[in-house]
């Protein structure tokens, strides 16, 4: 493909860096389509507010039942959608599980609707037709026109405040629909409390509160209007509900300022001159009414939209700037589009005044660290951290500390498994925020105090009734008897107690070490010699009968068959190697698993991924698998490691709406992509080191928070020419198939020389 | 009747005043049977724990549906009941509408039974038959076996911690149920969501939220045991509601310390030997369970339940001795029962760090002041606060700058109604913070900025939307076809605007005293010269037709007839009687309303009263007319006065539980009582006189905070002689039927001389 010529715009900043303009590269719709659920809407990075449109969430349809369809709408948008029912300003970034939505807006003229209608007929209620060329998504930048009431729908946002401004073609009466029973989940009565307070005419501020994936959440807003209503009011079914038959003296339906209830929809009207502008400044704080007012009234002090959208654009540009590339124009957006959603998870939960409502649901201060919230670990802990703990150490710093005040506030004392908004869900298996924890204080990053963070790992890897724990660490196994995803959980437990002895063993706490050694080889435990697989195991010891490897359910895993999960040790693929018969045959093992055909029964098992998302029986779009196709590093084969990855590269990262095979789960999915593309990736976070594979860029240079720079040149890059031929590391050979953290973070340049054919071995 | 001795223990406290033990004489049980609805449980002066036994609230036996017997349950406690249910931390004191009963504990033994049971078979459930003779109720402490079980409950109370001690006299596996669906309410699903945290094995916070008489109300908790719980857990129903059917990781029926949903019970496992003692410290917050941690902390340092209850009685001995008399038995206890019922609410609502949380749902921090709450107005302006005003000035004083400051967290921009737990109810009739607020400045007890205070007395009064004050305003009276209680309001708003005028013209607000000095006349737009009567008008105005003076319903009232409300002018008696024809005239209707007979269709009318709370056509059940026995004092028959006032205190007050013939009203009632028995009464608060009644007392001295003091001392005290025969202040005669605040407050002794037959005139 032919460049095309974007306009570069080089800003000069406080660190002298030049930066370039990279936000023509993020193309936050890729992912919006089939399986990503990415959301297409505005966010700075990190950002407590993500405000994006809503094609649907369905719960709106439905009664109170279990809504299989919803996990479509996970992030809210799917552009198969024809319809915007309107724009939300919580999303999560990927995620396979649903939650958020709330506070959402739409802006209508005419007769009012208080009710949000249906997709096949927008007629029926406040949402509209759009369509997709109208559409304009940008980091930090989104436009749509609502096509039935030609209404321009623009917003853009600052860390904690979502901006939206409302172009009304037409002159009429205009109402803003504040929809605050609209959200995002399996059921559709989360609900739980709402308050509404209407200051003045430009001002209401209010929570809601919800039981949803988040069992016990409230999110407090405060909203300003440009020009003030000229009235407002609620659906009146809500106050019947609240008041159950009491009269209470005012008419609450009109302009009462004093709002509450389980259920509640509100309109502010506004009459509007053809062509007229309306904006609006909604902030959010998880501590009160007052911290989000505080939050809006710091972060956006005026009205000029097009100052915070080049602000957000900037504090986008600032962040994606950290590596800067040369590459083909379909990899730079791929690349950028990738590192923009590494930058959205776990995102900010401080106000600006520094509180937070932990765990505990008590207020609490933040003091010398951002609190992050919205950690799905499971996924993230394999490269998104590790990403961070290279191009974002402060901050993952700081996300280290937030799992340990989470841990503090626990009276589980644990730390967080899967946590979003306060709670924990407890979503899927291990407790790999010690992966995290330890791969920051090994490489030095963590700024806390060691020894605590250590203690939280000892005492969260202890919890005797969680998932099996006490069986795994009395029998070293899970009996298959007690759960249906022992094996994962064991293999997980390992891998993850290995990580805790890499961290005692830096701080010399030999004992921790010598425990959490021998736990770490639990693997073994589940792994079948005779047919070399991962087999779930009977109490008595003895493997569970009936096992398929194609299989996932009933066979003792989540999110992958044995054929994937079997080469999960991360830590010690050097003694899975021997286990599985040697390198000759664990290579060709890769090789099977790499060109199989997955039979649409068991396909149909791998959830939460098309079928682009798998490449022969390896499944991408999941996450167990992520570190495999490097395990060729591990047998005579590193070329079919540089082959895999840059075929995955090629099939699974697309420029476009479907270009993602399954869910980026918080950004998991494009860290993979980020490393893959420098050449490199880290197989066993809280090691040292990085398995190398090809690298997709021409040039990369990875500007680090210490000043210094690790640039990758990558010499004869072309689409065939997917093979390591040499490598230059600081004008020395590099002879191993690894690179050291130490190695990059000193600075320096590693140069790629690539060819079309397999190099044997570059030693 | 002869007077019991009764042991007197003399304090030495630091302000020097030797102080009598009181305790004695309260009896908190007074007015717990039929209509008083108080409680018998602990509580410390104005405390924010209100800690006493339940012996019903029906919300168990009922299905969200109106239940009109829960208002025998205002105050969760019948005295006619045989069993308890458990003991709840939060009531109010004397109310006619029901909310709160927070968090309510129940020991038992044996068989683990997790529902209340009914009352017809206590082993049905965890109550327990209870028998008076096993039951104490002091000022500050309360014992009683709990039969089921042969338990003895024990408790008392600082001002934000309940105290327990609960003995149980079998060995067994104990427990303690802590009920968090238990409350006292209309309807029985008030409950919003709940939240607890086992935090270890003696320490437990939590919060309730409800949507009730207050729609939006939290309250938090932090419980304390003695000693570790063996186990703990909660009901399996609770767990399958929150989490609709969706698996979570852990058993969370049995010790799982982060428990959440909208109806919880948990129960906590002690093994107990014989005779031993369990004590639960339980301590509340508006804000958070941070701080009622900290509340607990502070106040109760340790597990000594004899000096918490020592401290408890030392409070109430220091707030009792603030009027210290000598009278007969029966007299004493009606008199300190009544002082104790009316240091009850408001209650203090700042937490031991200074913290609230707003009307507007924020934290707030009381800055040089506490914040009350409870404020029941429409009963309490009459007397309550006045005698506030008196002897607690300084809390008053904080009164008022709770309700400026429920003011400046209001959208609608309202004083209090009828406020409590950060929500406006807005009961009754008229707005009469402005009452209390005009009475403090003009007395200058108030400490906060008054021309502050007079705005938003004037904001209040000119709410158009709210219960006909546009109209009233416009139109001088509210048309009958637009309100139920048209007559109420306007009657009552003319007296609350001519405090506003007081106040404007104490503080040199010309207008604004012209302005209310001339609404305050818009009574006599209501009244019919022809029949001399208040009477409905018609928005034409006209009288409204089918005019009865004894019916309260479809007339235009709430809580009282034209025949009672027709005497509603407190600030200008002068003017009613020339306008119901003069002086001799306006006696006679006074002595027909004590001597008719109200017929039962009528009586039914009256709310909140029994058959006792009426004495002919007087309704001192109800509060409208408490001021009437006074206005004799208007005519050239003040000996009547004399007479009825003393005929009211002894059929009205009785040392009983059924002593109270209506709702102690928040006080209302008691301080009707005291005012009365020192002998004079505030007829119209924002004045500076008190028209003279006849006291009870032989001897009284009201100890100011000023340090001065002001006797009354009563010469010829006998049940015949109610005739006041001479007064003599500070050694004058005093020929006139007021006392002015200035000559109370400067200190001095007041002579009662009384007499067996009336004496027409003292001048």
């Amino acid at each position: 493909m032919k460049e095309r010529s974007v306009i570069i715009i080089f800003f000069i900043l406080s660190n002298a860096i030049a930066q370039q303009n990279l936000i023509p590269f993020v193309k936050p719709i890729i992912g919006t389509e089939k399986m990503g659920h990415t959301y297409p809407g505005v966010t700075v990075p990190f950002g407590a507010v993500q405000l994006s449109p809503d094609t649907d969430t369905l719960s709106y349809e439905k009664n109170g039942k279990y809504n299989k369809d919803i996990y479509r709408y996970c992030s809210g948008y799917k552009y198969e959608d024809k319809t915007i029912v309107g724009f939300s300003h919580t999303h999560f970034n990927g995620t396979g599980h649903s939650d958020l939505g709330d506070f959402l807006i739409m802006p209508t003229q005419g007769k009012l609707q208080l009710n949000p209608g249906v997709a096949s007929n927008t007629k029926s209620g406040y949402r509209s037709a759009f369509s997709h060329a109208n559409e304009v998504s940008e980091a930090g930048y989104y436009k749509v026109k609502l096509d039935d009431d030609d209404i321009i729908a623009e917003m853009t946002a600052s860390t904690r405040v979502g901006m939206h401004q409302y172009t009304f073609n037409k002159a009429d009466e205009s109402h803003i629909i504040l929809d605050l029973i609209s959200g995002i989940y399996t059921y559709d009565d989360k609900n739980v409390w709402t308050f509404v307070r209407v200051i003045n005419d430009t001002l209401v501020t209010g929570y809601r509160q919800t039981n949803g994936w988040a069992r016990t959440r409230t999110v407090y807003f405060a909203m300003s209007f440009s020009k003030p209503f000229a009235k407002y009011g609620q659906e009146k079914s809500s106050i019947k509900n609240v008041y159950k038959g009491f009269w209470r003296k005012f008419d609450e339906t009109n302009n009462f300022p004093e709002i509450a209830g389980e259920k509640i929809r509100m309109y502010f009207d506004f009459n509007t001159l053809a062509g007229e502008k309306l904006k609006i400044k909604f902030a959010l704080s998880s501590v009160s009414q007052d911290n989000a007012l505080e939050n809006m009234r710091a972060e956006i002090k005026d009205w000029d939209f097009e100052r915070v959208k080049a602000n957000a654009q900037n504090l986008w540009n600032e962040e994606l700037n950290k590596i800067n590339i040369e590459a083909s124009e379909d990899t730079k957006i791929n690349f950028y589009t990738a590192l923009y959603h590494t930058f959205i998870n776990p995102t900010t939960y401080t106000d600006i005044n520094g509180e937070y409502r932990g765990l505990d649901q008590n207020t609490h201060v933040a003091k010398s660290f951002v609190n992050y919230s919205t950690f799905s670990l499971w996924d993230t802990y394999r490269s998104l951290h590790p990403l961070f703990n290279l191009i974002q150490p402060s901050r993952n710093s700081d996300m280290v500390s937030s799992m340990l005040a989470h841990y503090n506030q626990s009276t589980l004392h644990m730390l967080p498994i899967w946590s979003h908004y306060s709670n924990d869900n407890w979503c899927m298996s291990g407790y790999h925020s010690v992966s995290v924890i330890a791969d920051a204080i090994i490489k030095n990053t963590y700024r806390g105090d060691p020894n605590e963070a250590l203690n939280a790992c000892v005492t969260t890897a202890n919890r005797r009734n969680y998932q099996g724990i006490g069986d795994y660490i009395d029998a070293g196994f899970i009996p298959s008897e007690k759960s249906a995803v022992s094996i994962s959980n064991t293999l997980e437990y390992a891998y993850d107690d290995w990580c805790i002895a890499q961290l005692a063993k830096k701080l010399n706490r030999q004992d921790v070490y010598d425990t959490f050694m021998k736990r770490s080889n639990n693997w073994q435990n589940n792994f079948n010699p005779v047919n070399q697989f991962m087999q779930a195991k009977m109490a008595d010891g003895s493997f569970k009968a009936d096992f398929n490897p194609l299989a996932t359910h009933d066979q003792g895993f989540i999110e992958g068959n044995s054929w994937n999960y079997s080469f999960f040790v991360p830590h010690n693929p050097m003694e899975l190697v021997e286990k599985m018969g040697g390198k000759d045959k664990f290579a060709k093992r890769l090789d099977t698993l790499f060109s199989m055909h997955l039979p649409d029964e068991f396909f149909a098992e791998t959830e939460d991924i098309t079928r682009e998302g798998i490449i022969g029986g390896y499944v991408h779009g999941n996450e167990p698998a992520h570190h495999v196709p490097y395990l060729y590093n591990w047998t005579k084969q590193p070329w079919k490691t540089q082959e895999q990855v840059r075929k995955i590269m090629n099939m699974q990262y697309k420029p476009t709406p479907d270009g993602l095979g399954g869910n980026d789960d918080c950004g998991q999915m494009s860290a993979w992509y980020i490393f893959s593309a420098l050449g490199f990736y880290p197989v066993a976070p809280g090691s040292n080191e990085y398995a190398i594979g090809s690298p997709s860029v021409n040039k990369a240079t990875i500007n680090l928070e210490n000043g210094k720079s690790f640039t990758i040149s990558v010499k004869n890059q072309r689409v065939k020419n997917v093979y390591i031929q040499k490598m230059v590391l600081n004008g020395k050979p590099l002879l191993r198939y690894f690179i050291n953290y130490d190695e990059i973070i000193n600075g320096g340049e590693l140069i790629f020389i690539l060819g079309d054919k397999p190099k044997k071995n570059v030693n």
